[in-house]
C-alpha cells in the first residue's frame, strides 16, 4: 500500500498519513505549490526545498507544448531537468479542458487543442496523457478527464462524466499495461467529476473509485461556483471515498476552505493562490499559529496589500515570528519599495513569504489534528 | 589614505590596489553591480554576497523620487534598507541629466526634472545631491555634474564643464561642512567632462583634480561616441590623473573595454552590460580563464543566445568550470526552457551568471596584473 493513515482525529474526518511516492515519502494532510512549467514562479527549487516543500505539482499540457516530454526524458526526467529530487504530480491537461476552452474541442476520444504557441492542432488521448506523463517521470499521473465549468447544463455535465470515466478506464489500461511489474511505480490517481448534479457526482464517483486507482481527486470544483456549493459536494462525496486512499482535492483553496475541506476528510490540495496573491503584492499573515487553527470561528491571519503607504517607514519584517528567507532579511518598507518600483524581486520575495504560510499552516494542522 | 596602490604592472599601466570605505576595504580593480533603485534586477543582496561582489552601485536620483532618502534615512540607511553590508557607491544623479534629457532642464545652479513618478516638478543641486548621498549612507559619494551625451557641440559642452566644476566646488564645500571630523568619513569622487574635445577634457581634470577629491570619475563616455574616440581620450586623460587616488571609468563596459581600461590605467568600473544582457538571454562564457586574459589579442569569451534551439537538449551548464549558482544546479536545456516560457526565474538565473562571470574576470585580470 502507498497510503497509510496513521491518526483519524476524534473531532472531525480529518485524518493524518503518509504517502509512499518513488521519489520519497510525504506527510498528509499536504499542500502542494504549483511548477506549472517546471518551474515554480520565481524561485528555483533549492528555494522550494528550503521553504519546506515536500511535494511539487507540474503541468502536462503545458510540459507536452514546451519543451516537449521526449526532451525532457532524453534529459533524465523532470526531477533532472528542474532539479527538484522530491515528489512531483502531475496534472494530465484535463484542467486546460476548462481552463483553456475557447481553444479547444471535446472528442469522443480525447481532446483537440490550438496550441498557444504556434497556432497548431494537436490532440490529447487518455493514452497520450499517460504517456508523456510517464516521460516526464512523474510520481503521481493524474488521470486523463474532462473538467466543465460552471455553469454547465446537466446534460453536457453527464456527458463529461460519461467520458472521464471512459478515459480513465483506458488510461489507467495503457498505464498498467506500460508499467507491468515495474518496481519503481508511479501511482496513478483517478479524478471524479460532475459539476453540481448530486447524482452524476455520485455517479462519477461510483464508476472512478470501481477502477482502483492509487488515490482520487476530486476535480471541477472552485471553477464559479458558490463556496457553498462546493462544501455541499464535499459533505456528501467524501464520506463515500474509499478511506484507505489519499483524496485530492484539486486546485483549493484559501486557507480557511483548507482548513474546512481536511475536516471533511481531504488529504491533498494544491492551488495558485499563494504564489498569485503574492505577485499581486498581497501577503499573508499568522495573527496566531497554534492548534487553535482548527477552530472555524477565528480568523487566524490577516492579508496584508504591501502597496499600502502605512509600510513606507516600517522596518519590520512582515511577521517577526516567521523564519521565511523574506522575513529574515527584509523588512516591509524594503518590499513595499519593492513593488512601487516594479522591481521584480518583490515578486520573488512575496512569494516566498506566501508559500511559507501555505506549508506551515498544513503542518500546523496536521499537529492540530494529531492532538485532535 | 583612504587608496593604496600594491603592485604596478612592468607591461601596461594596469595596478592593483586597495580602497578602504566605511563599510570595508576592497580590491581594485574592482566591478561595480548596478542596483540602481536599492536592489540588483531579480537579486537578493545575499545572493550578491555569494557571487563575490564586494561593491555595489546604487543612485541617488531614483532614490530620492522613490522611496525618498528621508525614508531610507530613519530605517537606518541604504545598507540596512536593502540587506548588504559591503561598501555602496552612489551616483549623483549626473548621468540622469544625460539619459534623462526629455524631462529636464539645466539651470545654471542645478537641474529641473520632471519627475517620473507624478509629473512633480523638482530641482536637483549639487548641495542637495551630496545631502541625499548623505542621508542614504553612502560610502563612496559622486559629486553632481552635467554628463552631455554625444554629439554635444562645443559651446554646450563647455557650459557643462563650466557647471561641472562650479558644481564639484559646492558640492565638496557642503560635503566637508557636513562631515567635519567624522571619524566614519564617507570618500567623495569628483568627476571630469568635456565630451570629446580634449582641451574641455584637460580643462575639467585640471579644475576637478584641484578640488582634491578622495577619487576621479570619468563620465560623459559610452553615451554614442565611437570606442576608438573613447580610448583616445583615456590615452591622454588617465596618466594626467592623480597616480594615489583611485580612477573610475563610470558605466563601461564590455569585457574586452574593461581590460584595455585597466591596462589604461583605470581601477573601477560599473555597468549594466551583464545584467542586461542576462534579460536578453544573452550570456556569456570564459573560452579560457587564465592570465592570458590580458593578451587583448585574443577573444577569451563567447557569448550564447540561450533561445537558440542547439540548446534544447543540452544538459550541461553554461560553463561547467563556473561555479555560480545557475551553472551548479541548472542546464542550458532548462535555462532555455525558461526563457521560452517566460519564466522570470530564467532572468534570475542568467543574471547570477553573468554577474559572476564579470566577478570573475576582473579577479583573474588582478591576478594578472600581480604577475604581469
Amino acid at each position: 500500500m502507498s497510503f497509510k493513515i496513521l491518526k483519524k482525529s476524534k473531532k472531525s474526518k480529518a485524518r493524518i498519513g503518509i504517502l509512499k511516492t518513488k521519489h520519497g515519502v510525504v506527510k498528509t494532510p499536504i499542500f502542494l505549490p504549483i511548477a506549472t512549467k517546471a518551474a515554480i514562479k520565481n524561485l528555483t527549487s533549492e528555494e522550494l526545498k528550503d521553504l519546506g516543500a515536500e511535494i511539487i505539482l507540474s503541468n502536462t499540457y503545458h510540459l507536452f507544448l514546451r519543451p516537449g516530454e521526449k526532451i525532457i526524458k532524453e534529459i533524465g526526467g523532470l526531477h533532472q531537468f528542474m532539479n527538484w529530487s522530491g515528489p512531483i504530480l502531475t496534472d494530465s491537461g484535463g484542467f486546460q479542458v476548462f481552463s483553456l476552452a475557447k481553444i479547444r474541442k471535446v472528442k469522443e476520444n480525447g481532446v483537440e487543442f490550438i496550441s498557444e504557441i504556434d497556432g497548431q492542432k494537436f490532440f490529447l488521448t487518455p493514452k497520450k496523457a499517460i504517456q508523456i506523463q510517464l516521460d516526464l517521470g512523474s510520481d503521481i499521473i493524474m488521470s486523463f478527464d474532462e473538467c466543465v465549468g460552471y455553469p454547465t447544463p446537466k446534460k453536457e455535465t453527464e456527458m463529461a462524466v460519461k467520458r472521464t470515466t471512459k478515459w480513465a478506464k483506458i488510461g489507467k489500461d495503457y498505464f498498467e499495461k506500460k508499467i507491468g511489474k515495474r518496481k519503481d511505480r508511479p501511482l496513478i490517481f483517478g479524478i471524479i467529476q460532475g459539476g453540481i448534479y448530486k447524482d452524476l457526482r455520485l455517479k462519477s464517483l461510483k464508476e472512478i473509485t470501481a477502477l482502483n486507482f492509487d488515490g482520487y481527486a476530486i476535480g471541477g470544483l472552485a471553477v464559479g461556483e458558490p463556496v457553498k456549493e462546493m462544501y455541499k459536494i464535499l459533505n456528501y462525496l467524501v464520506p463515500l471515498l474509499p478511506e484507505n486512499k489519499p483524496r485530492y482535492l484539486m486546485g483549493i483553496g484559501k486557507p480557511e476552505q483548507i482548513i474546512k475541506a481536511i475536516k471533511i476528510g481531504i488529504d491533498m490540495f494544491d492551488c495558485v493562490i499563494p504564489t498569485r496573491e503574492a505577485r499581486h503584492g498581497r501577503l499573508y499573515k499568522f495573527k496566531f499559529k497554534n492548534l487553535e487553527i482548527l477552530n472555524q470561528n477565528i480568523k487566524f491571519y490577516e492579508e496584508i496589500n504591501i502597496k499600502n503607504a502605512k509600510y513606507q517607514k516600517e522596518f519590520q519584517p512582515i511577521d517577526k515570528n516567521c523564519d521565511c528567507y523574506t522575513c529574515k532579511n527584509y523588512s516591509l518598507a524594503y518590499l513595499r519599495h519593492l513593488f512601487m518600483s516594479n522591481e521584480i524581486l518583490g515578486l520573488r520575495l512575496a512569494t516566498i513569504h506566501n508559500l511559507k504560510f501555505y506549508l506551515d499552516l498544513i503542518k500546523i494542522i496536521r499537529d492540530a489534528i494529531r492532538v485532535a
